[in-house]
């Protein structure tokens, strides 16, 4: 890439911007983790895109999904690569911030400057490890909440997010319902299923078996960085669909192989090891099994019928799927729309015809692009 | 069970079956490993069921899949289970023991009686670990060629099989067309698709990521049970389909849980890990990597149309996948099916509307037997 070319990617972007970080330090009581433990403080890091109109009322909210992080859109001061959803997010763009006044943050127990398992508990001077309570997408939304709160933002014009993204839409939908005008979850499910706990068991049992994980207290020595790696060569399967595998990888070999036995020199195995290894160097494997674990344990209706949830509710909302998704299948996200039309919310319902499975979302983002942003013209 | 229920299983199947011996002994020069490297000698596990008729034309041979091994019907003396495909061989069953001579052998590079890494090198005295030669599917089908030779049997009265059994049945098809009257691929593949190695990696890398693999040295130590529990995890999940496992699991949880934070409490945790230790007490590592290797290698036709590998041959052909099977789609299916066709070969193809995944051709048989029965009774 060319300066000029770097220029003018930034210039369509949200531009420069910077992480910030927010203090969510509640008077003692006031919130628990659902589990019924408490924190002493969380440390939020978030990011936000364009500008809040002076009524506060134009604010969109993005979640996150597994190993996302703050960094939706725009460019840090000397990076490369834009946030993570910056095709969708910028002037002019789905998420428009010329219009909107876009906010994402890091979830509670995750390892991108929100307060999780590996940052110092301040009573112990020592890295949380294990000890850190259970989290859940019901206390990732707690954080969030008191994040827009303090933003002074009493009702958003939407919230939106893909994946576990989408579960904390829902969560918010549910907890929230009179903050929310929108909300937009996309190639999610309202619970788990047990191949979809299966998957995230084999990856933390990855980590876990890993003799550096050593029951989480690794931050003073080598880290699992081989088991993190391997789970998340599983996680990268499920993510891509059969098809756009073979259209990438088919059997294509390497060019220089390696004569040891078991090397690999297929390209989809070689991609696999790429992806496993550069994950290991931006996240954290006790993160990695907190976060799995609060999709897993997400069951937004337990054992009432789903569209109970919403009652009371009046958000339009707009559910997104995509064909080729084999991780997050459409017949998850109807689950979700007939809930949503049961309550008696405005709910529209779109299964893109996409090629690259669940990463669909952050890739393939041109019709999901048009229908986002035709919808949140049309929410009041 | 009762000593009477047992004693009936016993009667409806092949019976009580021993495992017998067959060493292949080629003289030195003529049979060489698909690599050009070769081996001393190697011992063949196999059973045979039913008895074979004065014309030896009324034997079939049957070829496992992965995990599977020489024992595929009747009771070894003292056993509770049958063989892994006692439901279809047997007195009246789709592969008829009162009408043909059914041959099972377990393939070379196993670790079920058949000469693989985890046996002795005569030349050492020390297990073969990696200094085994790598397999292919030809040399399985080369090495069962010999034991049907060795049996007296000049023409098969069909090959078939599922899985990586389905990939030998299309090698013998290509390798000795004369010697199969009719062929029954299940389930398989001409060739693996990107997918399917990346799944096959993962399982590897778990292997040899385990300290205790040692480079394949584990014979005179701890094997690496929880790398290779890891990776029968991992394929566990592939075997079944997202609407078996959440028939038989959903989310429930057991009844006992666990405190630990990341305790399996999901019954389909639990159940993974069942599948993987038990896995560990019947099956080698270095197998493990030999024989995923096979399958991810083989690729019947390389870069000719596949249906030039079956030109001169004249066998019948039913093509078997099951609409549930994720792994091995019907697509590929569908690719030997048009192979077979252009290639002349009077070619029947059923799509089973079965609920079990892959595992379907094993545990969801009654439309496979009613098929196979049907097609063994048309072969001249």
């Amino acid at each position: 890439m060319t300066e000029t070319e770097e220029a003018s990617n930034i210039a369509e972007s949200a531009g420069i911007v910077e992480t910030q970080y927010y203090r969510y330090n509640p008077l003692p009581g006031t919130f628990l983790m659902e589990n019924g433990l408490s924190l002493p403080f969380i440390d939020v890091a978030y990011e936000t895109y364009g500008v809040l109109n002076p009524l506060k009322d134009n604010a969109i909210l993005i979640t996150h999904a597994f190993s996302g992080d703050a960094h939706a859109a725009g460019y840090h001061e000397n990076d490369k690569k834009p946030g993570w959803w910056d095709n969708m997010i910028g002037p002019g763009k789905a998420f428009d911030t010329n219009r909107f006044f876009i906010i994402c943050s890091n979830v509670v127990g995750g390892c991108q400057g929100t307060t999780g398992p590996c940052s110092v508990n301040p009573e112990t001077g020592e890295p949380y490890g294990l000890s850190f309570p259970l989290v859940t997408i019901r206390d990732m939304v707690e954080v969030q909440h008191s994040l827009v709160l303090s933003l002074g933002i009493e009702k958003l014009h939407s919230v939106a997010g893909g994946s576990m993204g989408g579960m904390q839409v829902l969560q918010w939908m549910a907890s929230y319902p009179d903050m929310v005008k929108s909300a937009i979850p996309i190639a999610t499910a309202a619970k788990h299923s047990s191949q979809q706990i299966a998957f995230n068991e084999v990856g933390r049992q990855a980590i876990m078996s890993d003799p550096n994980w050593n029951n989480g207290q690794y931050y003073h020595g080598a880290s699992p960085a081989v088991g993190l790696a391997l789970a998340r060569m599983v996680g990268h399967i499920t993510y891509m669909s059969d098809q756009s595998m073979e259209t990438k990888f088919g059997r294509k070999q390497k060019s220089e192989k390696n004569p040891l036995k078991f090397a690999a020199n297929f390209e989809i195995e070689g991609y696999l090891h790429y992806r496993g290894t550069s994950f290991v160097k931006r996240f954290d494997a006790n993160a990695y099994l907190y976060i799995s674990k609060a999709m897993d344990l997400f069951d937004l209706a337990g054992d009432e019928p789903l569209h109970k949830v919403f009652r009371g509710a009046c958000m339009k909302v707009l559910v997104i799927s995509f064909k080729s998704d084999w991780l997050y299948p459409s017949y998850q996200a109807l689950d979700i729309v007939r809930a949503c039309k049961l309550a008696g919310l405005a709910t529209s319902y779109v299964e893109i015809d996409a090629k690259y499975g669940h990463d669909s979302f952050l890739v393939e983002t041109e019709k999901e692009s048009q229908l986002i942003s035709h919808f949140l013209n049309k929410v009041e």
